[in-house]
C-alpha cells in the first residue's frame, strides 16, 4: 500500500484526502488546527503532529493550503517537509499560490534532489467530494508520472502543463480570473433585464441552457440571479488574494489586463465595504448597487 | 399548407427559409438584393418583388434584416407589410433591435389590429442551418401561441419572455454583450499564458473542457487562440451596433455597465482601426497589441 | 443702442443678460417661466410673450438654454426665431448641446439666409456675473465678428474656433469632460491620503497651489475634499446629459475615450442613486462608497 | 558653515546640490556613477567615494536616488548611512519611494537614535534648477524643523505634513498620480477635436488659457498637443514604478481607484511597446492608436 503525506484539511483537503483512502492509499495527515482531522481520521487516515511527519523520505508529500506564506513556510521551516523529503522525494503542491512562488519552491527542491509538482485545481468542494476536480500538473516529467495515480484518485483529469512549474499556476490564476468576469458579465446583463422589469431568474436560466450551459456559468448564474451570496463556497477574500496575483503576474510579464482591473475593483470594494466573508460572487453587487437597486 | 412570408436573406435567413420549406410551410420571400433569393428559390420558396407582397393579410411574415433602420421602413413604407398584415396578421420581428424599436413597431402594429412579437435568436449561422437555433419570443399571448410551430421550424427550443414586446430584445443584446465580455476575457487569459511561454491553443483546451465547456467559449475560444478573424461569422462593425443598443439601454434605464463599456471601447478602437469587416472575436486583437504580441 | 434678443434666464442667462445692459445693449428677453425675467427686467430688460417676439429681423439674437430639444423647438415652432431672423439675421447659440445640433441648425438658418454662430462658455453664474466667462465661437466670419462685442460684453475672452459651426461645441463638451476627470482623480487621490490617515483638505490645499493651481481644481477640490455636494452649482444630471453628448460625439467619430466612459459610468450611477439634483462633483461620492467610507 | 551630505546626483540631484552650494552650504556628494559629479564638484561640492563619507554623524544627509531598493541599501549596507547617522543625524530622503519604505526606515533611524524625514518634491529638472521645487515633508517635528532650511535652499515652498513619515510619500505619489489622470484626459479631448477637423494646439491653447490654466496642464498640453514625447523629462519606465506604488497603497488601504488603474494599463502597455525610456506623457500615444490615428 502505497503512503501519501497529505497536509491542509480545510473544504477542500477534507474530501481529497477521503477520495485518496477510499482509492487505497495509506494517507498521513497534518492539519494547524488538529480537530479539522476528525472526519479524515475516522475515514482512516493517520494524524500526525508535525508537517515535517507526514513524510516517507523519497515519498510523496500533497500540500492543500491557503496561501503562499503558509506554503513556504511548511517547506522552509525547522518542522517543515523540504529537508525530509530527500532525495527523489515529491511535493504535490495543490494550493493555489502566485506562479513565482512555485519557481521558487521547485528550484528549493531541487537543490535537494526532490521534486515540485504544481497541480492547483478547478473545483468547488462538492466537486472534491464527487471525484471531480479537475486537475492541472507542471513540473518534472518522471515526478509528474509518479504523482498522476494520486491526482487520479482525487478528479475526473490531469492536464499537464510542462515542465516549468509555474505553468499550472498560471492556467490556475487565469481560470479564477475567467470566472469573476463571468459573474461580472451576468450581473451586468441580468440587471439590465430586471431594469427592464423581467424575472431575473428566467432570464439567467435563457443564457445558462443555451450559450451559457457550462460548469460556471450554471454554478453562479443561479446565486446571481437570486442575489444569494452566503454561504460562502469560496470566500471573496481569498478571491481577492487570488485577483492580486493575476495581476501581479499580469504586472510582472507586461501584460495589460483591464477586464482584470474591472473585476480587481469590486473586490476590492467588496473587502472595503466588510464582504470579505461572503461568496466571491458577491462581488457582483457593486453592480447592483450602482444601478440603484439596493 | 400554411402560407408564411419571409423579409430578409442573408446568411441567417437563407437557411431559416429552407427549413421553414422543409417543415411544410410555403414561404414567399422578398430580399432587397433579388440575387441573393436563388438558393431558397431552388428549394421551393416563391420570390415577390416588393416586401407587402409576402404579406397574406391576417397572415404570418417574418424579417431578418441587418438593423432597426431597415425594419423601420419595411414597416412603415408604402410597399411596406404594415398596412397589408391588417387585422389578426403578426409580424415575426426576428432581427436584433433595440427593445425600443420593438416597442414603437408593437404599438404601431397594436393600433392596425396586428401583432408584433419580437423573437431574436441565438445561434450562427450553421446553427440555422441545423435547425438548432434559440428562439426568444415576447409579445401578445396569443398572437405568441400562432406563431411558435414557425420558430420551432427554425429552432430548438423556444423561450418565452412575456407580453413586453422589447423585453426579447433585452434578452438578446445581453446575451450578445456576454458573449462579447467571454472573448475579452479569453483574451487576457490568453496572454497570460502566451507571455509565461505556454502554448495558447493548449490553455484555451484546458479551460473550454473544464469550467468553460459551453457553446461560446468553444466557439470562441480556438479562434482567439490561434488569432484567426476570418472569415467573419459576425461582423465586428455588426457586434458594435448590437453593443451600442445595449449602451443605449442601460443609459435609460439608468444601468451602469463597466464591462459593456470597456467591449464597447474595444469595438470601437476596432473599428476605428480598419477591423470592420473581421469577425466581432477580433476584438481580441486590442489586448494582444497592449500586450506588445503583434 | 443697438438692440439684441436673449432667451432662456436661468442661472446663466440672467447675469448674462445683466451685463449686456450694462455694455449699453438694448434687450429683449424671452422665457418659458415668465416669472424668472423679473429680475432682468427691474435692470431695464423689456419681456415679451413669444421667442419670436425678441426678434429684430437681420438683428442678432442670443439663446441660452437647457438642451438640444429646447433649442431646436426655439428654432423651428411656428412663434420660433428661425423664419423672423431673415437674411443676414445671427442666432446666436450659447447653450451647451452636441455638435450635430449646432450643424443641422447652422445649415437650417444658411438656408434662410441667417447666420448660425455657436458659442457656449466655460464659467460657472459667479463668473457670469463678474465678467469672466470664457466665450468659444465658432461659425461664418463674418457674423463671428458682428457678435464679438456682444460676446465681450460678457465675457473675459472670445475664442475663434473657425468656420465649422460644431467646433466650438466639441471644445466645450471636451472641457466639460475634462472637469470630471479632474473630480474623479482628486476624489480618488484625497481617498488614498484619507485612508492613510490624513487630512483630506490639507491634501487638496496642497494640491491646488502648486501643481494644480487652476480654476478647475480651486473650485471642485475644496467640495470634493469636505464632500459636501449642495448647493448645485451645475445639477449632476445636467452633467450626465453632457457626458452622453461627448460619448455620443466620441462613438460617431470613432475616438474611444475610456476616461469619458469611466466618469460616465459614476454620473450614472448618481443618477440611479437619486443624486441628479446634486452638484456634479457628486459624482465622486461613488469613489467614496467604493472605499468603504460612507 | 553647515555641512550636509548628499547622495543621488542625477537630473534632480545636480540641481538640487547647486542651490544648496549657493545657500552657502558645505555638500560633500556621493554618486554610484562617480563622473557625473563633475559639475557639482566645480560648483564647489566635495565628492567622496562611499556614501557613508558624505556623513557626519548627528548631521543632516539628503538622499535623491531613483527607487526603494537603491534607498534601502544606501542606508543598510555596511558603507551605507544608517549607522554612521549615529544619534540625532537627519536622514533627508527626497526620493519618491513607498510610504512603507518610509515608515520601514523611519523605525530604522528610530532604533538608532536618528531622524528620518520623508521629503518628496514636485517639479521637474527645470524647476529644481529654478528653486522652485515644493517640498513636501513629514517626520520627527523637532527634526523637521532643522532641515527646513535646507528645504528652503531647494525649493519655494516647504509642505509640512505631519509627523507619520509616510504621508509625504503618500501626497507625493497622489500627485503623480493626477498628473498622468489629466495628461489621459487631455489626450481623449484633444483626440475628440482632431477627429472633429480641429487643431490640436489651438484647442489645448484654450483649455490651458482657461479652466487649466496651471503648471501641469501647461507643461504637458503641448506636449500632448504636439505628440512629442522626447527627450523625456520623466521617464515613462518612473512613471510606470511610481504608478504600481500607487496601486499597491490603494490595496493595502482598500481604496478602489478605477482611474489610477485606467492610466496604469496606459503605461504597462506602453512598457510592453517598448516606450519605456519615452516621455511619462507617451502613455496618451495608446489613445491615439486607438482612435486610428497613428
Amino acid at each position: 500500500m502505497i503512503e501519501v503525506g497529505f497536509i491542509g484539511l480545510g473544504n477542500m483537503g477534507q474530501p481529497m484526502v477521503k477520495n485518496l483512502l477510499k482509492a487505497g492509499f495509506k494517507v498521513k495527515v497534518y492539519n494547524r488546527t488538529p480537530n479539522k482531522a476528525s472526519e479524515v481520521v475516522e475515514a482512516g487516515a493517520e494524524q500526525v503532529n508535525r508537517p515535517c511527519d507526514t513524510v516517507t523520505p523519497d515519498g510523496i508529500v500533497v500540500t492543500m493550503v491557503s496561501n503562499d506564506q503558509v506554503l513556504e513556510e511548511l517547506v522552509y521551516s525547522p518542522d517543515g517537509i523540504g529537508e525530509k523529503l530527500g532525495k527523489d522525494g515529491i511535493h504535490l503542491s495543490m494550493s493555489t499560490v502566485a506562479p513565482d512562488t512555485s519557481r521558487r519552491l521547485a528550484k528549493y527542491h531541487q537543490e535537494k534532489g526532490s521534486f515540485y509538482i504544481a497541480s492547483p485545481v478547478f473545483g468547488r468542494p462538492e466537486a472534491a467530494e464527487a471525484q471531480k476536480l479537475w486537475v492541472m500538473s507542471s513540473g518534472n516529467q518522471g515526478a509528474k508520472e509518479r504523482v498522476k495515480p494520486i491526482q487520479e484518485a482525487m478528479g475526473q483529469k490531469v492536464f499537464d502543463l510542462g515542465e516549468e512549474p509555474g505553468n499550472a499556476n498560471v492556467v490556475k490564476l487565469g481560470g479564477n480570473f475567467m470566472i469573476m468576469a463571468a459573474m461580472e458579465a451576468m450581473a451586468e446583463a441580468f440587471n439590465l433585464a430586471e431594469k427592464n422589469g423581467m424575472d431575473r431568474e428566467t432570464v439567467a436560466e435563457v443564457y445558462t441552457s443555451t450559450l451559457f450551459n457550462c460548469t460556471v456559468y450554471n454554478g453562479y448564474g443561479a446565486m446571481i440571479a437570486k442575489k444569494m451570496f452566503e454561504p460562502a463556497g469560496f470566500q471573496l477574500a481569498l478571491g481577492l488574494k487570488d485577483c492580486n496575483l493575476v495581476l501581479d503576474e499580469a504586472n510582472q510579464t507586461k501584460t495589460p489586463m483591464p477586464l482584470a482591473n474591472l473585476v480587481h475593483n469590486r473586490l476590492l470594494a467588496s473587502a472595503a465595504k466588510g464582504r470579505g466573508n461572503q461568496d466571491w460572487s458577491a462581488l457582483t453587487k457593486l453592480a447592483n448597487e450602482e444601478a440603484g437597486m439596493e
